[in-house]
């Protein structure tokens, strides 16, 4: 074993090395776009799994399992030779050094591909971060899952009218795809997936409102469109409010500029900002901290780091590049070609992203989506939703089992992954006084 | 509102309230046989959802999802008018007051079903818990897998052979059916599932040690049938050693009356006490911590107090009723039946315990079985088992979604649920020195 490795080793040497850091959707189709090629690669990523971030809310609303939408980075690069898959945590990048620095130990590159993708954004206000959890990772997700269902449990114990009305009400806070998605796919959970569940009080009555500071929810969106998801949210029965701005969040609710909103329940979708690993660069940010890279997605001065996906900053014909899924594939695809140019001493073409459209869904029936000059909504958007979404799933397996949860939803609105795990404690006693809950037959009786 | 929850609550008042805590096979039984009766049924449990226990190791071996294998008690129990499922930690029973106390209030009883089950029991060496976790809730299960799977990365990580030894071997301590279906699997993942994935080392050549005290595995089982999941557990691979008894557990390893083995990764499958909530009930307890019934599944002196499943020692004709799933249904069937003849003015009748046999499994086409003075093992046996075990999950979208899963895994040795979810740190740096994985590259860079 010794022995090979080290005779691997020594051919290997001499061959370039990549090293991709993230294993989204960026950094797996560079990893693709590298298979089989001369040079040597190394994909590092904090996590072992690749998930298909487009469906997270899913998972957040109960209704796909963490597996069917997440895959570990090692099976999906199986038997790719001259791909190498880590699992550790960058901390910085010395651009000068060409060094990769993890928490305990260093990956020198010849050249790097920087995926690691964007986090929340509280716009300054980080302490919101515990009562408004975002949704970026399996993690996020089951913690919002968690808190979703454990309201309701809250609230059949919760013998206080006032109280109870605090635990069936949602709050999510941002009016882009994130916000969206949550919001509609809680009003279905209470509308419809609980139905006959609860003894000491009606799920269907619970609200859901959706909070944007903006004039119009989906804002990337032309105006018609986001009129029509505006409209289809409150047909499902979101309370949508535009011009809303939050200015407090709390454990027992958020405060806007127009009053406050009593909730326990508060999600979070408003803001992304790059990773910080960018801050390490030493290269100029733009205001969401991610990476302005030049029309070859590198940085300045350094024309083998490449920044690719959400967290670099590019511009085409004026407009930015969006931080969507097809942005980063067509980026990680780009930065693969640009490498391998490069080595044949050829010079690189500009990276040029093309736009196939986008779809936003909403809910049962309910999206909408611009294909070039085509604008869909209702249930004609949604089933090309469901259709692109189920296609785009990185495994066979995934396909066959997500169709399978989603023909069961849509038939018995029988939700499949509503699993509490982890921790109840802290959020029945989050507060302990006044909201706490005390099971009900106490009360009943006396 | 208000005043249609008073108008049912005069109505629920007058109806004996029975309590049933604890929502595993006994207490689901417990609740069905009181559907529609005229008592007031309330079930109490902490986590919100039902566990299909047998399945439970598939989840820590990655073969199937936590929702497979689990389903919310309220759906289980929808629609049925009399029964109200809260989500509640009991603390203590007050058999003279009628009155359980839970963290934060009471409720009071006229009959009370004890399904609280077991948990693992150490030996009195607590302190072994943390570094050789037991698997009886999705948490344990979701912890197992986080472990194994870490291994595998902490040994693509590590460059020092003798450490990567450590990180690729496995020992289950306790060769009862847990512990065995835990090694057999093991064995499978290391020996099939993660070929083609690893650069640094072949998973193929993992070791994976079974640990009995005893003379045989699946001691309940007869000697033949003992001999024959040995010689299929060697075959997958495992090492099989009886007559070992564990003296030591430490993060780095396991010490037996024979010797040390350095391993990192240690699962506990020894043995189970019943749940401390026993204890409160000031009754005598077995060796084992399960309260000692009467023949009808009472306590002394309290004939309103049942105690079913695993949290029962119950002997019938001489022999214990074993601590299985089909025991603990029949009992809650029996408690549930008991109740509703003395509201009736008739006598219970004993509780009878019927064995229909057993079956354990140990691999893909490999398991041991007894039904009536039928012996089966091998591929029929396998079988058997997973067609049994389909059959008795919950509900049919679960036996729809295991049964792919399952036929996914036999075809192409492809784990659907390899994730590591939850914090990494903690296993790979467990020990900082001397054991502690560096990122390969530096040291093949040098």
């Amino acid at each position: 074993m010794a022995g090979q490795a080290h005779g691997v080793k020594g051919e290997a040497e001499a061959r370039p090395h990549v090293v991709i850091v993230g294993g989204g959707f960026g950094g797996i189709q560079a990893a693709k776009g590298l298979a089989g090629s001369r040079v040597r690669v190394t994909l590092v990523d904090r996590r072992n799994h690749h998930v298909f971030q487009p469906l997270l809310y899913q998972v957040a609303t109960a209704a796909l399992n963490p597996a069917n939408i997440a895959s570990p980075i090692r099976r999906i690069l199986r038997g790719v030779g001259n791909v190498e898959v880590l699992l550790g945590e960058v901390e910085s990048v010395d651009v000068a050094g060409k060094v990769l620095r993890l928490d305990d130990g260093e990956i020198r590159y010849d050249y790097l591909i920087l995926a690691t993708g964007a986090t929340h954004s509280y716009f300054g206000h980080d302490g919101w971060a515990a009562d408004a959890p975002g949704l970026k990772s399996i993690e996020d997700a089951l913690e919002i899952r968690r808190r979703v269902l454990l309201a309701f449990e809250a609230a059949e114990l919760e013998a206080d009218p006032r109280r109870r009305r605090e635990w069936t009400t949602f709050v999510v806070v941002g009016g882009g795809p994130t916000g969206v998605e949550l919001a509609g796919a809680l009003a279905e959970i209470a509308r419809h997936d609980l139905v006959h569940e609860f003894h000491k009080f009606n799920p269907a009555r619970s609200r859901v409102i959706l909070l944007e500071a903006g004039p119009r929810v989906l804002p990337t969106y032309t105006e018609d469109l986001s009129a029509k998801a505006k409209t289809q949210l409150e047909g499902l029965g979101v309370d949508v409010r535009v011009d809303t701005k939050v200015i407090g969040v709390e454990a027992d609710g958020v405060t806007t500029e127009q009053g406050a909103i009593a909730a326990r329940t508060v999600l979070w979708g408003a803001g992304v900002q790059g990773s910080p690993l960018a801050r390490t660069l030493g290269v100029p940010l733009d205001r969401s901290g991610r990476v302005v890279v030049g029309p070859d997605l590198t940085i300045p001065g350094a024309p083998e780091v490449f920044v690719i996906g959400d967290l670099a900053a590019v511009e085409q014909g004026g407009k930015p590049v969006p931080g969507v899924a097809p942005a980063a594939m067509q980026g990680g695809k780009y930065a693969a070609k640009a490498i391998l140019a490069t080595l044949a001493g050829r010079r690189r073409k500009p990276f040029r992203y093309v736009d196939k459209g986008s779809l936003a869904t909403i809910g049962r029936a309910a999206a909408v989506g611009e294909i070039g000059k085509l604008h869909l909504s209702g249930f004609v958007a949604w089933a090309a939703w469901c259709l692109i979404h189920v296609f785009f799933l990185i495994d066979f397996r995934s396909r066959v089992l997500v169709m399978l949860e989603w023909g069961w939803l849509y038939l018995f609105h029988d939700r499949g992954s509503r699993l509490i795990t982890g921790p109840v404690e802290d959020i029945l006693e989050r507060n302990p006084e006044p909201g706490r809950p005390r099971p009900a037959p106490v009360q009943v009786e006396g």
